[in-house]
């Protein structure tokens, strides 16, 4: 079978020009609708006033309305006594003005000094506090200029001048067809070996918050011809036609074959990561865009094609999200010649916001949604340098993110019930996490990259936990160490011990296959410590170097049976209810710099932790015991 | 009739407190509602994954998955050949590994040399290019703690997580009231003395804008058990109810006794302009509060108040609007004791933000969609000074707000038609305006208030326009004069002219009611030239010291019959169908300084004012010369 290789590809900005040129002058159909539902909708042409606003005499006050003859020489030593019927009137605020009157006086100026008599102590000049005919809104005047985004208050204005219809352009009609034979609509039943479409799903929603209304064609197989009607069929009846997956150059990739088929292909390849094997093409006049079946190539592609281009067939400029400076403490390498969009988490530190990129190539959804912004670096560029400042998108609000706290290091089913706690309570702050492990997490602090490092680290000579690896780390600096939780490690094995593993010797039976933590993690750092106590060797355990980053990523591979047992805490073994043999208890401390101590935010947080509510939660989970959490101890 | 006064008067930090102290931990029931549909939506409490993503080994790459030992000591020199079905299998991205391979070689790093066959130059790792289960997302793991925002990447990750419902809180139900016997809807038929209700439109489109669901009562007449029977039912089936008008001190404002009867007023008038008179009532443990009628003073409060409380019920933090500096260039008075909202435009001249605050105490929705922010005078103040730098919260786009040319002056249908033409073209920048009459337009140039001043000045000694009055104001500055149109002045009197007017001759006759223009227009400039040329009083013409500010106001009042003529141009009179009287023709130039016209977006509107499409549009209108249009004098 015949592959396909990138014939024609563009940089990122080459091809949004090749695109939004094409396409600049795509006219839109218009239609006529109902002013009260034209929010976020864009005019066809002019609107103008229909009538006048108020189109009689109103009164702009609650007050009286009078002659304003009779008020003249008014004053508190000789006040004017006016007769209701004959000279006022009582009015509010709207009312007419009855047409023998001519000016209006607040009640709070006048006295009343009988049911039907007032006293007014100064003049009023004519006209005063009345609303002219036409004083809002002139019949004629123009309202609202063409191609204007109609939002709240022009369908104010519009209602108020009469106008209860209004000419718009139809919404771009978008067509979405997901092809590829693994997948399934997430509401289904699925099965080994299948992948959740929830791509389809995410542009979908995206599409229509950019102002276009989408048909979701569904899954299709990859099959040339199912793939061509449904291309054929979308694109005779939208606007703009999306095709997910199928543009990369794999075995049965037909998109580019059939758009090369019905139409032109501009642009096959983009040199960017994630996001490369976009296809643009054109067929009847009409674009028709191969977006790449990653999640996080796909979102990026659709941000910056499919966006921009709903924008432009609008009428409307397409506005690049807030972008922020930030500093970066490490040296983030690239490659050359393609421009790379990397995930970061953002924090303030010491008046400086210092971006912290998180672990590339992974294409988790639940890492972008932990992300604080996405950094570009420049395809000219060899990578960022620590100590560069850098351009982040940022993907929350500013304000939030100044109120970032940053927890790099080993990762603690306790934080994320600590995270959720925060939440619970609506506390003016974040605990963001990147899990590393508990070295990585203390570098990271040392860097100047987080606030927070946690970690578990086992000092064989003396058996504490931390202390000497932070005397080694910070030399010239007060530390302190916060006990988060005590908790349970030990050997995760599967349901029922199938193997009778009784203790880390089992591991170097033969038939045991093993799954290891990564280097730096404190997990790491104990296996070897009981190696070693044991006087047993490495190159007898299968599975010695295959690491996974996570207790939970551990436990999991022992459920799905790809290993037979891994070291990791009793709470990540009884998460996804897999059998637990328990070895030693352990302490999981968060470690900052004395200074921070005196941050609002660090005092909220260990109140929090010595809540109990996040005392509670964490309860609810297995293994731990919080008899020292919220402790500080300070290393001087 | 008893009339209400504000006993609960407080300061508009005081009131919103009160309002949200007392609500906030109200508390809105949960429900359990399908993923896909939850954008925007608060979980309400944590989400962990249900299943693991991938939760099989897949392919990361279009390639071949292999056996990693086969290509030990594979090299350019000494290629590996793989053999289909034995040693490799081709797979696609996502595509499930054969559990007899353990790693996958990307597509573009192999050489096929037969069907059967492949070469292989480089040695894999084992796991190379294959995606571990749990990759993404690991089962059990924490996804989205409570209390968060659900947006569409949110959405991806719970439905690649396997959550395909998810528990949130229900949105607030806000239970609008609109009350006023003068109040008809929109669609109805209208009839004199009758007011639009366009508020209970905006307030609901902006209540589910910030994330509630909306029942709008609709119109309720002003009598007090119809009001009290609605507030009832309202406060039972919402979590928040509001109640149009009615909050003021007027005669039919029933409000506050029904809401003192029902509950609890915690607050009657807050100290700012405009949006004063605001309730605040606890009716059975819920909020009730009474909104102002006046559709600017309507929106203001809830926005103030409306709109944090629902993000408060929301658990979400209510994010002020974006605020820039802006300079003013001439002193804003403002009430001592009132906190004041001005509407201001805003455009940049020579580097600096410049804020030119709009007329005040209209209750237009025309003049707030034409606005560009809203300038907060602190009630401490006496007003703000020539000079001063103040903030802004900005109402549109910030790159927008860069782009704005500024018209202070005469106002002109043509420039309708030119902001409109300029739309059209999706040029680069906007025109605003403010009209203010011709000399008014002239002062604000000369302030630095625009760029642009809309003048037609007569110079009654030598028959020209404008040139003197400049040479006047400008005395060291080069300055630049571009006509915009000729146009006919005359007289516009009602249909068929039933007062058989024939000149100005004809205004001082008794039976004559004239409405005049202000002080400081050209069109008043050219009246006083006209009576003194003809030796005419003023005070022998009913009505010269009535003023309107534009063309098209006086117009209306001719049509409405409040005036039997004005001065004015043939185009207003043929937009409100009246007839017309031609007495003189005349210019309407734009003026700038001469160095303005180096602006690329001057020499855009120049190229414009010059286009066939914006002179086809100014020929719908009535009495326009275009023969000049576009001609620019310089005065050095």
């Amino acid at each position: 079978m015949e592959r396909n290789v990138y014939l024609k590809k563009a940089s990122l900005e080459k091809a949004q020009k090749i695109l939004l040129d094409r396409f600049k002058d795509y006219e839109l159909k218009t239609e006529k609708i109902k002013t009260k539902n034209s929010q976020d909708r864009i005019t066809s042409k002019a609107v103008y006033a229909k009538k006048s606003a108020p189109d009689f005499y109103a009164s702009a006050m609650d007050g009286v309305a009078v002659k304003a003859q009779k008020t003249n020489y008014a004053s508190e030593r000789e006040p004017v006594i006016l007769t209701k019927g004959k000279d006022f009137e009582y009015v509010d605020t709207g009312d007419s003005i009855p047409q023998e009157f001519n000016a209006v006086i607040k009640i709070e100026e006048i006295e009343q000094i009988s049911e039907k008599e007032i006293e007014v102590i100064k003049s009023v000049p004519v006209w005063h506090n009345i609303r002219s005919i036409g004083e809002s809104v002139i019949k004629q005047q123009l309202i609202i200029p063409v191609k204007t985004e109609i939002d709240v208050f022009e369908i104010g204005a519009m209602l108020e001048a009469g106008v209860t219809e209004v000419e718009v352009y139809q919404k771009p009609k978008v067509g979405i067809i997901a092809s590829g034979s693994e997948l399934v609509s997430p509401e289904s039943e699925i099965k080994k070996g299948q992948l959740v479409d929830f791509n389809s799903t995410m542009l979908e929603l995206s599409a229509q918050n950019w102002g276009s209304q989408v048909i979701n064609y569904g899954i299709v197989k990859d099959d040339y011809e199912k793939i061509k009607k449904n291309i054929i069929e979308a694109n005779k009846n939208n606007d703009l036609t999306i095709i997910i997956a199928g543009s990369s150059a794999g075995r049965e990739d037909y998109t580019l074959s059939i758009l090369q088929e019905l139409g032109e292909v501009l642009v096959h390849g983009i040199e960017i990561m994630p996001g490369k094997p976009l296809i643009v093409a054109v067929v009847n006049g009409k674009p028709v865009i191969g977006i790449p079946g990653y999640p996080l190539s796909a979102l990026l592609d659709f941000n910056l094609f499919v966006k921009p281009l709903i924008k432009s067939m609008n009428g409307l400029e397409y506005d690049l999200p807030t972008k922020l400076k930030a500093k970066v403490k490490k040296k983030i390498p690239s490659t050359a010649g393609l421009k790379e969009f990397v995930r970061v988490n953002l924090t303030e530190i010491e008046n400086e916001l210092i971006a912290s990129p998180q672990k590339r190539g992974s294409a988790s959804m639940h890492s972008l949604i932990n992300a604080d912004g996405i950094m570009p670096i420049k395809e000219s560029k060899e990578g960022i340098f620590s100590g560069d400042l850098t351009d982040v998108y940022i993907l929350k609000p500013k304000n939030k993110i100044k109120n970032n706290l940053m927890l790099i290091g080993s990762h603690d089913l306790a934080i994320d019930k600590l995270i959720d706690q925060i939440r619970k309570n609506e506390e003016k702050f974040e605990l963001n996490i990147q899990a590393v492990g508990s070295m990585s997490g203390l570098v990271s602090l040392k860097r100047g990259e987080c606030q927070l490092a946690g970690a578990h680290l086992l000092e064989p000579k003396t058996g504490s936990y931390n202390i000497s690896y932070i005397n080694d780390l910070f030399r010239n600096e007060k530390m302190a160490v916060i006990n988060l939780v005590l908790r349970e490690q030990g050997l995760m094995v599967k349901n029922n011990n199938p193997k009778n593993l009784t203790g880390i010797e089992d591991l170097s039976k033969e038939n045991v296959k093993f799954i290891n933590r990564q280097r730096g993690s404190g997990t790491r750092v104990l296996l070897d410590y009981l190696l070693k106590d044991k006087n047993m060797d490495k190159d007898n355990i299968r599975g010695y170097e295959r690491e996974e980053l996570t207790h939970m990523g551990a436990a999991v591979q022992v459920e799905e049976g790809t290993a037979d047992a891994a070291l990791g805490i009793r709470a990540a073994a009884s998460a996804v209810d897999i059998d637990f043999i328990p070895i030693k208890k352990e302490k999981y401390d968060i470690i900052l710099k004395k200074k921070t101590l005196e941050d609002p935010r660090i005092k909220r947080l260990i109140e929090i932790i010595k809540s109990q509510p996040f005392k509670n939660a964490v309860k609810e989970l297995k293994g731990y015991d919080l008899k020292n959490s919220g402790e500080i101890n300070i290393i001087e």
